[in-house]
């Protein structure tokens, strides 16, 4: 197996607390990343949140394994100015842009195994001049993908795809389109039968309205925009079900009967995911040449530098993004 | 304590199983109840499913507590026609809105503590001329109440009132103003005080928009009209937090810290309360003048009629109605 690139994130965030820590949950497990980071830094911040863990600094991802057992193994990026625990600078734009950079130069060339993203704080970013709404878009622009990227959250309960995302609730009414609905569950279908080895994927479909709009009383969107999507991934023999009524698809009985939601919008699929299970979302880009994950939550710049912060996601986020790489290979 | 007032509900539905099965768990616990229902076809349900319970025809509540141990007390009220499960028949629409109505008047006279409805079918009642939305609309007429009227869900673990109910997504979004969330909070706060002993609730209003609008940048109406709302509230000395980001505000930490959420649209409340516990969820109509509590499901048609309908939910709601008319004897 080759070893994961794990990007910086924003350096005033917790993503350099969480990569030490889970250095500290993973280092006797074999399974091996590499951080794209600066070494002084995360040095700095072991030291200073109380955690006892060895930086070693490496120039290339196939030494990462023989050191992992030992020290965490860096591939350096400096950065421009020490970060601020809960302050972000852009002035360090350019490094944390150069991480996620260089982990994906290093995913197109295989070297290793896939990208997972420790948070970026976008507004610290466009301040420094990136063009991109945010990860997705820019791993999209390096990797010369073709087709549509989807992010999927995946809980060890429940997947989700919601087909508008970072819009507003009232944009994302206006932006469902039955093209949108089909090329998302498409790129969903395609990704769990190559990533999560679901050869035959049971996709369950959303409405927009309560009730799934019973029968147009509240909302016409079920019949005018999601049946005609229902309807054309039936003839591409895709086992798909809905509109569902979107309060009773996620009970514990209705999950059990699909592989994943297409959710019309980021709260419905979101809302269940994170009620039922807080700290073990990730977030998964399908749709993408290269493997890439991430811990489901931001920067928590509240919390940051405080020793405080759970790694639970970002750990699900490197066993995730191993899983898909060995399928993958 | 009073007996409870049980309405029939569409009787094609589940509501008489429910009915019967609730009194089977129930008769040894002293939570008494009188069905305002058919004798004949409860009879004849019971003995279709194979439940064992006696039926016993009473004139007036009063009489329902010395027989509940030993029968099910029904106050009669006959159908036109005997009911097909799973099929509603408008000829069975007057008996259907006489129930209601006979039971909100026996809550208004004091010889009950409070009706429980069985769930309705709304087209079928329509097709024979019944003017309202729903059953808190017909109520609110009955008794005359004044202010506005807000639905609840009550599950152990949960409270969420939706400040839109039941339209569409869209025209969801256009009807929320700063007016109807203020009113909603104000009626929920009271009846929390009055009918929960809750005398400081705590009242977490959500946001509309993902991450509550991040700022403007997902949209502004957690700016222009939830924001404004919650200002009003703390003005009113009430403990109210928010806006909320909608898909972290429901996970087992944070609702802890709020006894209520404040909810913008139906399926935003709906889906969390469902997807933790799909079973014992109660609609309790707050603002009205009696005590109204309902199962927090449909007439369920397709399964009507095959003995399979699980009474929990009817219990719980029995359950609730009993406790607030308890708090406010």
């Amino acid at each position: 197996m080759k070893p994961l690139a794990l990007t910086m994130g924003d350096p005033a965030g917790i993503g350099g607390e969480l990569t030490l820590r889970a250095w500290l949950e993973l280092r006797n497990t074999g399974r091996c990343f590499v951080a794209l980071d600066d070494p002084a830094r995360l040095a700095a911040l072991a030291h200073a949140v109380g955690l006892d863990v060895s930086i070693r600094e490496v120039q290339q991802p196939d030494l990462a394994e023989s050191v992992f057992a030992d020290a965490l193994p860096v591939l350096p990026v400096r950065l421009a100015t020490p970060p601020r625990a809960g302050v972000p600078d852009s002035a360090n734009a350019a490094a944390i842009i150069g991480s996620i950079e260089r982990a994906t130069k290093l995913a197109i060339a295989g070297s290793v195994g896939g990208v997972v993203t420790n948070p970026i704080n976008k507004a610290a970013l466009y301040a420094a001049g990136f063009a991109y709404p945010g990860h997705t878009e820019f791993l999209a622009a390096l990797t010369g993908a073709v087709g549509q990227q989807v992010m999927m959250l995946a809980s060890p309960g429940l997947r989700v795809v919601p087909v508008t995302v970072h819009a507003s609730l009232r944009d994302s009414i206006a932006m469902l389109t039955t093209e949108l609905i089909l090329g998302t569950a498409r790129t969903t279908a395609a990704a769990l039968r190559r990533d999560f080895g679901i050869m035959q994927p049971r996709l369950a479909v959303a409405g927009l309205n309560p009730h799934a709009g019973e029968s147009g009383a509240l909302g016409d969107e079920e019949t005018t925009i999601i049946g005609p999507a229902i309807h054309a991934l039936r003839a591409d023999d895709e086992d798909v079900t809905g509109p569902w009524p979107p309060d009773t698809m996620f009970t514990t009985t209705a999950r059990k009967r699909f592989d994943v939601a297409i959710c019309m919008y980021h709260d419905q699929g979101l809302i269940p995911l994170k009620t039922l299970d807080m700290d073990h979302g990730v977030n998964v880009t399908l749709g993408l040449p290269i493997v890439r994950t991430s811990p489901d939550h931001g920067t928590a710049f509240d919390i940051a530098g405080k020793g405080v912060a759970d790694p639970s996601s970002l750990i699900a986020a490197l066993g995730l993004a191993a899983g898909i790489a060995a399928r993958r290979q």
